[in-house]
């Protein structure tokens, strides 16, 4: 009965029924998302595929915004580009409990069937974007670890069921067409571990978006799948994972918002180094004040849990993107320039000597003792003093999340970038004001977005 | 090495390097490919996803024909629809080592890609087509049974991929490119075996050939990803499978050619249970001529290979496509009918009176040292008389394969009841000279497609 459960659950969530943690965390993830996909249009992968895929179309216009470019083009293309920019960056939220970024299919599927669908109320959108956030979530804590370690990429292989809950909820299902909508987003399992690092890592994300669109659109005009598709024999949750306990999850639907346990990244990488960056950037800090050079380090290290070497063990990054799963790139740069930021994950500062260098110097070492958001760091300089930091809880963590003000600086810094500081601001003040507005389809409408596509922004497209 | 394998072996394969077997049976695929898809279309699957993802384009048109109609749409709305249509029936073709239908996913890409980059010869599309159907087999060896036994439905799994070595090869991609196409086909896993008797199961062949068109497109315009696709530590043959040995297959790339190995199902349901129907139909025609009356049946049984329980073990079907996975139904049309042709699986059928009597009367044996495609079948008849036939290679098997006139009857079967004789035998002749042909891009325009929507063929949409 879990799919069942699921798409009644869904269907019957009113915007009153959320309370106000509720709410609040959801408007923070919309506006999290919003900034990440703005920012995130200026690397390749977003812009790549939308002049790939454009010429595909017989006459390609439309009603569905590329956030961060003013490109309209039809709803499943904006859902694919904008879900891709919206992970691009590795700079999105992530579920507390799981790996799961949930924002990112569920918000690049919802917006762009939002335009299309206009107008949908901010209260019915959040509603759907709740909605799509617990199903994803609640499947991801009935599967993980194992079907992460495996190697599926939790956030997209749960994310295409996320989708099609929230549009299916959106597009005013019945209870019989959302579980087929389930079925047919749930035998299209998008996402491995091995793309971390490349374009495609994102792609997982934009993909998960589109096929959540595909299957809600399919089941409402009639097309069938089976109605157990989350937990059949040979359906979703079996397949995937070695243990599974959907059923029993599914069950806390409403009782336990997975939405409240979100968190945001501070460090736009792998969140599973964000514990040493932030203990590395207070080494940092204290070296200025006590005017040792940085030039000077001889050697920087970090004792952390094993995760993170599964994860990020990697001496050499060649690109931006690799540096996001490169603990010792993050090192380098968070000594270096005391902040871990877009600008310190370009393919430019990946080749950068001084960089180079410094990453050559930083070992890292696992201890199972160390939880996945805590680390020890230290650093020794050339004349023998040592600088340590104990980081219990990273920046970022439920424990220490960032704050409204920090998330609000977050946004600015990605969005000026792409459109400029007034329109930035703008596009603050209408994603942040999402719950009042009477048709979110033109929420893009409330900013002006610079025409500026992938190529002029990166020499090397 | 195994992607770098695949992608350079299909880069260099050469329509001269084809052996005759090879081209042979790869007409005949395509040609059986494109009976499937024109008399697919009369079912409600593919009518259904194209009315229901038209209105999502901003101005539905393009140059990408929907077999069995006469509608003009973009290329990846054709490769979807077309691919549905062609496995609804699940009349296609089926390699011999796997269950793998192979040409669904690889064609139903190809020959709307052939549309949209017109003009595209006829060694040039039949090249790519044997890339993408060897491409798909070997990875299916490479991984069967474990995979198919943990719920995957193996020619979805395959086919995004081997749609994008074939779609690769066609737009010209590069060795690196063709890695990057592969590796963004790798990630989309599709298809669940939860979903066979459903609408879904034929989703998954159309989804595979969007996939593949999709992860081509973007690997050609710079998109990337990991060039180790297949054997990555967390990639397509670790995580989807239990047991694999890519590596090991698609060494024989070239030596060995899969698609010789391909037949073509004599009746429109799941190939486990063809070897049973064949007995049954030889039944019915003894019993004709000993003058037994059908109604006169007091019991028919069955001894079979155990997979026949496990996948089609269904007494009571609800609907023409749950009935394709139904020994009883199988059994009971075999017997009353003397045939099983898509007319036989159609919700009427299914709900007749005559047919469920039947049905209940038929008991079905498992027994391990019974293969695959063989059947030992018996009937009982009210005044004693007991029939029974040992059908040791089941008809269209690679033992007992359909011959080029049977082959031709059925496209024809299929073909007229949805566009008529006369364009049938055109369109056959089209698809049968497909070699011949210097635009294969325009091979829809050589015979008349009446535009007949499935609201016309069928009274309950």
């Amino acid at each position: 009965m879990a799919t069942k459960k699921l798409a009644s659950w869904a269907l019957a969530l009113q915007f009153s029924n959320l309370t106000q943690p509720v709410t609040d965390m959801a408007v923070k993830s919309i506006y999290n998302w919003a900034g990440c996909a703005i920012g995130g249009y200026a690397l390749p992968p977003a812009g790549i595929a939308l002049e790939a895929l454009s010429p595909l179309l017989p006459q390609h216009s439309g009603n569905c915004s590329i956030l961060g470019s003013d490109a309209l083009v039809d709803v499943q293309t904006a859902a694919l580009v904008n879900g891709i920019a919206s992970h691009v960056d590795d700079y999105d939220d992530t579920h507390a409990d799981t790996p799961v970024h949930p924002s990112g299919p569920v918000a690049s599927a919802l917006l762009a069937m939002a335009e299309l669908r206009s107008p949908v109320s901010g209260p019915d959108f959040i509603t759907a974007f709740v909605a799509g956030v617990e199903a994803e979530c609640k499947l991801g804590v009935a599967v993980y670890p194992e079907h992460y370690d495996i190697g599926w990429h939790i956030t997209s292989t749960t994310g295409s069921i996320g989708a099609a809950v929230a549009v299916g909820k959106l597009l005013g299902l019945d209870l019989e067409q959302l579980q087929h909508a389930i079925g047919i987003a749930s035998v299209q399992v998008i996402g491995m571990r091995d793309s971390f690092g490349t374009d495609t890592k994102p792609f997982h994300v934009g993909r998960a978006a589109q096929s959540g669109i595909q299957a809600a659109v399919l089941a409402q005009n009639g097309y069938g799948s089976m109605l157990e598709g989350l937990e059949g024999e040979y359906g979703w949750a079996h397949v995937v994972s070695t243990r599974q306990n959907v059923t029993k999850e599914l069950s806390t639907l409403g009782s336990i918002w997975e939405i409240t346990k979100n968190t945001f990244k501070p460090f736009p990488c792998d969140r599973i180094i964000h514990a040493a960056i932030d203990g590395w950037i207070q080494i940092h800090d204290q070296a200025v004040k006590k005017g040792l050079r940085i030039a000077d380090i001889k050697n920087a290290t970090a004792r952390v849990n094993p995760i993170v070497l599964s994860l990020t063990d990697n001496h050499d990054p060649k690109t931006g993107l690799d540096a996001k799963f490169s603990v010792y790139h993050a090192g380098a740069v968070a000594l270096i320039y005391g902040e871990a930021t877009p600008a310190q994950f370009t393919d430019e500062v990946v080749k950068d000597s001084a960089v180079i260098s410094l990453r050559d110097k930083v070992s890292v070492t696992a201890a199972k003792e160390v939880s996945e958001h805590e680390a020890f760091v230290a650093v020794e300089f050339a004349n023998g003093t040592k600088l340590e930091i104990h980081v219990e809880h990273a920046l970022g963590s439920v424990e220490k999340p960032l704050s409204a003000e920090q998330l609000k600086e977050k946004f600015l810094e990605q969005v000026s970038a792409q459109i400029g500081d007034k329109q930035a601001a703008a596009a603050f003040s209408a994603f942040s004001q999402i719950a009042n507005m009477t048709d979110v389809g033109k929420i893009a409408r409330k900013f002006k977005q610079h025409p500026r596509l992938y190529k002029e922004l990166n020499s090397s497209p």
